[in-house]
This record gives structure tokens, sequence and C-alpha cells, in this order.
């Protein structure tokens, strides 16, 4: 057979033929792309989006309450009345205006803040990638929370910093474990530049920091010289109407608080905030404007006239019943369906709950079983850097109805009790690599 | 005087007291935080937002052409029908239907691209700092032309590449000195990791690279196994109707093409793209979603919409004309005025004019005596990795309106010739730390 292959792509492509399969540039690339490989949870999100598969693997705010007539209008306003300027490059810094409200909102939460040294970031991610820029070197080392959110870990990696993962309980992070940890860390010589924690509904654990741990994680770090990075995306959406006092109040020169529009208004439009103590602040926007110039104006303009014109604390309070009973759903469904040996967390807010299976099931492996049986979750392994989870999963009740999320949560137990026959009759279902003790992990009930 | 000093910030920040003026996170950076330097134009931008100051400095678009009253009416039927995408989550890699409309966009200039290779980006900023991620260790080289996009420099210093300027000419980048710059680099055992153009319109230079010189520029690039990173923002921009062959046109496997709708539609929007070989796309989206999870939707949705419903080509040839007619203004305004000596680029499309001075005169050193005479412009030198360009100013007419434009020029030439009265009489004005020859530049008349 000589007869020319297919060509693989439309257009010219001189230079592919003879090796479409490999990659001419693979010794070109930077050495920190060895650590970029395709979240597990991304992955997910092409099979989750079939209709049948009842998705708990997203993390997806449910919008369908926000009131897109008035929305709208008011987007047709701004344009109209001021469509120059939200068309227009603006600053790195970020919209004077709305880094003056930001600091109303995070004054719910305690903090006492200057809009000088908020930074307006896309989305509380380019937060998280900018502190990492400015902080990590490759082989310094990040702790946090074990487990940890996967988009944190993609930064870390994508700037080469090691994770070593600290245990949660019911009460969130474990104050002596940390200081183990840090200990440990000195005593091997590692460089270790901040916790990263999400004190509030943790991603993926679903658990929350005790207010009374909350000053001695703070003065751990400042004993151990760290800096403290504080993730707060859901901080407003507790079930009980209960905030706490963020980290950053109570320390305002050792924290570098992360906070997000995504959550508690839209999250398409990618708005989020750095508040960083002064000194950093300065580095912070030469980082940001090398990474996107300055966020986009629309967008901050749009936040801006959305918390000065909407009753915008009534709609999160609409948003947190919505997610309080879906999160009942999810746990009642849970309690009825689930087979002995599955323990899981209780979260009074935000948007997950961490489960942990019997010994001998494989989350990770058992995955495209769960999917044929039309339900699907994040495994475990996703939100550790060690390769730990194997046994958890996180399961989402902010996005589908609650009639779905019951449904889903029966699948999932049917999926869970065949695998668990089958553990009893064959051993492991599948052979795993790891052995031996499990992850510090949110291991409750 | 023991009075207690004054609170520098509102809130508690105990741990500030005694060393306020001192950053006490200063041992924490990591490495790359030192080539982070507000770039001179930045500095600028707060000066030259003075009502009273011309400013030939910035780089902003004139949005004034754009329909707002149309656009209004679009962006609200946009949230009144799609507004739970618009406000959601997508994915890092982008709109599927934007991601085709560019496509077609870049057919334009001869580029024949497949959607799934085209990654969305917050900006072309965006595109150049994920590029730069992907490809550059520290220590590795970019050759740029010299002068080069201030932004790029940013990124490049932010990922710790050393850039290595090749002089342009009235017909660009120059292949002889391409390729005498790659050998010089092999010879010294340098890491090039790619060429950073920008072929047409350049920013600052002014110059387009010559169409016979297309070629050569490419096959050097694979001759000596270097990637080519072609950043076209203007290329749509030509004032006499006229376009240019893309180098990606001919070389799809060994260019990454860099886009953006800031200068044909609006910049607020941050929305830009890079086009990648296969293979490197998919790393590039891994990139993307480490950095920013996803592009605004809305702003995409936006795009989307203006290129489907309107006669966006017509209204890029409304912006040709307005800047086509600011191009003619300063011009015929530097032929009027300037004093003997003076060199200048004639670009036929984009935002820019690069000047050189007499012998003698320090751009950076005499910009606050312009700017007290109510005129500012960018100084050479932030276009410059390293330190030359003090003889070149970026004379920017995309901004201001012909009459502003010509009044501007008429005070720069006055600060010129008392400058120059100077060093006629004293000799150079300010003892520069560079002596010898100048750099690279386009310096033709």
């Amino acid at each position: 057979m000589t007869a020319s292959p297919p060509e693989p792509r439309p257009g010219p492509t001189p230079a592919a033929t003879g090796h479409q399969n490999l990659d001419p540039h693979l010794d070109r690339y930077a050495a920190r792309t060895k650590g970029m490989t395709a979240s597990e949870i991304r992955a997910l999100f092409a099979v989750a989006s079939r209709p049948e598969v009842v998705s708990l693997a997203g993390g997806m705010p449910n919008l369908a309450a926000l009131p897109l007539e008035s929305l709208s209008t008011q987007m047709a306003e701004l344009i109209s009345e001021d469509g120059l300027s939200a068309l227009q490059y603006g600053s790195a810094h970020g919209v004077p205006a709305l880094r003056e409200q930001i600091c109303e909102v995070m004054a719910l939460e305690g903090i006492s803040a200057h809009p000088d040294d908020v930074v307006v970031t896309v989305g509380s991610q380019m937060g998280l990638d900018m502190v990492t820029r400015l902080f990590c070197d490759p082989g310094d080392t990040v702790i946090a929370e074990g487990p940890s959110y996967v988009g944190a870990l993609g930064s870390f990696a994508a700037y080469q910093a090691d994770v070593v993962h600290v245990a949660m309980d019911d009460d969130g992070l474990v104050p002596a474990a940390l200081a183990e940890a840090l200990s440990q860390a000195e005593k091997n010589g590692k460089r270790v530049k901040f916790l990263y924690t999400i004190p509030n509904f943790h991603n993926p654990a679903g658990v929350t920091l005790a207010i009374e741990r909350r000053g001695e994680i703070l003065e751990i770090c400042r004993r151990h010289d760290v800096l403290v990075v504080e993730d707060n995306p859901y901080g407003l959406l507790g079930f009980d109407n209960q905030t706490y006092p963020a980290l950053r109040s109570t320390d305002p020169d050792n924290v570098v608080y992360l906070g997000s529009f995504s959550k508690t208004f839209a999250s398409g439009l990618r708005v989020g905030w750095v508040l960083a103590p002064h000194a950093v602040r300065e580095k912070l926007v030469l980082a940001a404007e090398s990474a996107t110039l300055c966020p986009p104006t629309l967008n901050q303009l749009v936040v801006s006239r959305y918390l000065s014109t909407h009753d915008w604390k009534g709609q999160v309070k609409t948003f947190c019943e919505n997610y309080r009973e879906r999160r009942d759903a999810m746990l009642s469904a849970l309690e009825q369906h689930m087979p002995e040996g599955c323990t899981w967390t209780r979260p009074d807010g935000g948007f997950y709950v961490w489960m942990t299976v019997p010994e001998g099931v494989d989350t990770k492996a058992m995955l495209p079983r769960a999917v044929t049986a039309r339900v699907a979750y994040a495994s475990g392994t996703g939100f550790y850097a060690d390769g730990l989870g194997s046994r958890q999963m996180r399961l989402s009740y902010c996005y589908p109805t609650p009639e779905r999320i019951r449904e889903g949560v029966r699948r999932l137990a049917a999926v869970l009790e065949s695998e668990m026959d089958l553990v009893r009759t064959f051993g492991s279902v599948t052979a795993r690599k790891l052995s031996g003790p499990q992850a510090p992990s949110p291991d409750t009930e």
C-alpha cells in the first residue's frame, strides 16, 4: 500500500508529513510542562455534559435564580451610557469603584481593607496563579490541605512547586498536623513559601475551619515565617446565614486573600480579586500586567453596577436556599442508599460532599463503571498532588435539581454495592500502586 | 516627640508597627520577580490622562466610531436569550462558534486553520504569556526585533528568558541580521526557543516586514530549529486596504500565531487567541486552564454575536480611515515642525511612529520636560530589554484627534529644539550610562 495517507487537518501542512503523530516541538518545551496533565475533572466535563448522566462531578454554580431580564436591561444601559469606558483598556490594578465595593463585600467577613490593596483578577484562579508566580521558585514547597482544590494544584505544578498535604478533620485543617508538617519541612531543608487554605466550606472536603482554630493556624504560620494564602470563594454561601471571620481579618500583614464573584454572582464573568499586604500588592499588579495587561473592563463595570443597583445580598440568600435544598437532598439520599462502610462529610455551606468508600474499592478505577450507570463524580486522586485519594470522591450538589441528585446518589450506591460485592469475592477490584494507609482526609461521619 | 505615628492604613495592622516602609516579604519572593519593574509606559498612563497633556504615549484604540446603540441592544439580547450560558463557566479552550469565526478572520491573511487549533485567551497578552510559559525555562533565549513590544518583554522577563534583539530597517526584520544572531547564539551555547516577531505595522517601530522577506525569515528559523511566534494585532489595519500573508499561512507547523480583537473591535473585552500547531495546542489549553480556568464566556459570546450580525469589516474600514487621518496629521506635523537631525518611520497601518532624535539628546531624560510642556511620548528604552533606545521615542497617533496630534507634535518639537540648543552649548544633556553605537533600530527616513 503506497497510497498517500489522508490529510489529518485541512490546509497545507507540508512539514507534518511522516510524523503526524509525533510532536516535533517535544524538545522545545519548558521543564514546567512536565507537570501539566489534563485534570481528571476536566476529562469528566465532556462525559458529564451528556444529558442522561447525572453529574455530581462539576462545580458549576446554579445560575437559574439570576434575574436575567433586569441584568439584560442593565447591560444595555452600561453600553449606552458608558460604552467607551467599558470597551476600552483599563489598568492592571482594576476599576477603582469596583475595588471599593469589593472592600464592602469583604467587610461582611470582618475584613478591614483599603481599595488600593485590592487587585482585580480574571477569576480567583488568576489570583492564585499570580500569587504562585510571585512567591514560588521551582522546588519551593507549598503546604495545602489534603485534599485540596484541583485548580490550585494545577497552578502550583505550573510553577514547579512541591505540595505537602496536611490533614483535615470535621473542624478543618488540624493545627497540630500543620505545625508538624512545617517542622518536618524545615528539618528536610525545604523552602516553604505559603500555606494555601480554603477555610470555609472547603473544596472538595466540605468542612469549615473551626473559629477557635483560626488564631492558632495564623500563629503557627507566623512562628514558622510562612505566608498564608486564604482562598475564600464560598464564604458567603453558609446555609444557616452564618459567616466566619476571615483569616485576613486578624492578620492583614501575613495573609493574602483571594475572593471571587463566581459563586455569589456569575462565574462566566471571570471577576475575582486578591487582597494583598501593601508591599506585595505592587508586585502583584506588575505580574498581572504581564499576564493579561488588564482584566476585562466590561466585566468589572457589569459587576460594579450589579452590586450597586441589585439586592445582591438577597440574591446570595436565594442561592443559599437553593444550595441548601440540594445539600439536604444529597445527604438524605446518601443516608438512605449508601452501603455500610461509606462515610461522608456534612457541609453547612458551599458545593461539596467528600465521601470515603470501603477498603478495596478504587474510585478512579470505578468511574467508567459509574458513568456507564449514568452517574459521574470526581475521583479523589485529582485533589492530591501525591497520588492519594483513591478511596475518596467528591460529590457536587450545586448544579443538578434535588430530584436528579437523589437519582444520581441511588445509581452511585448501586454501582458501589456491586463493586463491593466483587471486592468481597475477589479481593481488591483493581491492583493499585498505592497501598498502606490512605491519605489524610476528612474521613468523618 | 513620643506621639504614636498616624495609622498608615485603616484597619488593624499589628505586625506592621515599626517597619511600615520595609517589605517584610522581601526574602520570600521568587527569583523571577527581580525582572518585574514598572514599565515606563505604565508610569506614563497616569500623567498622560491629565486633560491638558497631549498624550502621544499610549496605545489605546480610538473606539468613538463603534455603534454603541446597536451594541447595547445586542448585549441585552444576549443576556435575555442566552444569559445562563454567557454567565456560566466555559472551557479553557474557548467557545466553539467563536473559534470557527476566528478561523474566518484569519483567512483574510491567507491562513487555513482548524477551529480545534485555536485557543481563546484573555487578550493576546495572555497568549504571549502562555506561549512563554510553555517554552521558556529560566536562561532560555528569545529573539525579538529591536525595538519590540513592551508587553512581550514583560512576559519574557516574568519567565526569566533572555532577549536578543535583531535589527529592523524600513522593510522590517533584516534576514541577514536574524541569521547572524542565531548563529552567534548557537556559538555561545544559548538555547534559543523562538523568534518573537510583529510582522505588520510593528509596535513600536511602525514598519512592516516586506513580503519577499517572509519566506526567508521562516526558512532561517527552520534551519536553526527555532519556533516562530507571530504577533499580529494590527494586520487588518492597513491604510491602503492592503493585507499581508501571515507567516503562519505558509508554515503552519513551525509558527504560533497570536491574534486579538482589541484593535479591530474592542480592547476592554480582552478577547484574543492563539493558533498553534496541533500538538502545542493541547499543552496550551492546559496552561490556560491553570492560569484563568477559562476566558470569560460573556465576552466571547459578545464578540461572536458582533461578528455574525454586524458589518465588522466595514467597521474595521472605518477604524482604518480614522487612523489614516491621524497618521497623516502626525507625519505632516513632524515634517513641518521637527528640527533637523530627527528621523522617523512612515507607517502604512497600525498605531505608531518611531522617531530617532539627534546624538546627545536622551529621550528618557527629556520626558519630564516634555510633560511640563504638556506633551507625552514613550521613550525608546522601554522597548529594549538591554537598555538601548535612549535616542528613540514612540509616538502614537491612535487616540487623540488630528488637531491634538498636530498640537502635540508642535509642543514636542519646541522641547526638542531647546534640548538640542543645550546639547550644542554644553554637550550631551544627560550623562548616560550607555555610550557608543545606538541600538539596532528602524532608523529611517
